[in-house]
């Protein structure tokens, strides 16, 4: 797959932490699949299948004060029919690290799977690997 | 994708879960795919990519007294390019849930992923919903 479709899926994957970042249900509800079957495992709870129970589990997680969470070290690990791409989510001194999904639906690669869990290191923030999900 | 599909890709999740329990390396090395990109997140542990560093933590892993792991509500949540299976592992009385990724290679179903985290609580084991990780 050519370098302009890997930035595409990068860009799917910046979008989601831009939502997730800036507590923007609108824009999270935008970044997820409308037809695919989902799945978001968010860490310390059960999977959620559902796409209103996944919508309505991250608009609990963006009320208030959502993270200042940024993206770090993006890598796609699959294009294969369902886009993977593995990355640390650094939040403050710490963070997780995300495995998330994504598939082509009408032209844009939208998210099917979300999984967070706990990793050993967040790595420090980098130029060249970091990308911001802060919205300008 | 037909019913004889899915039982394929649930059959390699089985045999993964099969490798996890008996504590079986070379098992383990013949689940995962030659080829294709690998991640495989542990939790609490840094994302590894290279095959040798997947196979040599896992190895670790099985290495004394492997967990009476077994693999329970397998759900495919894809099966385009990358078949993608969620499921609780239940380890004793609590345990996690786990994401994991299979490519066609040669015909059959390799692993390419595997996320595992913590989740809230482990479903109860259920006739129609577990499969046994444990080898006969």
């Amino acid at each position: 797959m050519s370098a302009a479709s890997d930035a595409l899926i990068l860009f799917a994957n910046e979008a989601f932490y831009a939502a997730f970042a800036s507590g923007d249900p609108v824009a999270m509800n935008d970044v997820w699949a409308r037809k695919a079957t989902l799945a978001c495992l968010h860490p310390g709870a059960d999977p959620l299948f559902d796409r209103d129970d996944i919508m309505e589990s991250w608009g609990q997680i963006l009320t208030g004060s959502p993270p200042p969470v940024t993206c770090r070290q993006p890598r796609i690990v699959s294009r294969a029919g369902v886009a993977l791409v593995v990355c640390y989510e650094a939040i403050g001194e710490g963070g997780l690290v995300a495995t998330n999904g994504f598939v082509l639906e009408e032209g844009r690669w939208r998210m099917v799977l979300h999984q967070g869990g706990p990793c050993e290191t967040v790595p420090a923030a980098d130029a060249q690997s970091e990308i911001s999900a802060r919205p300008n």
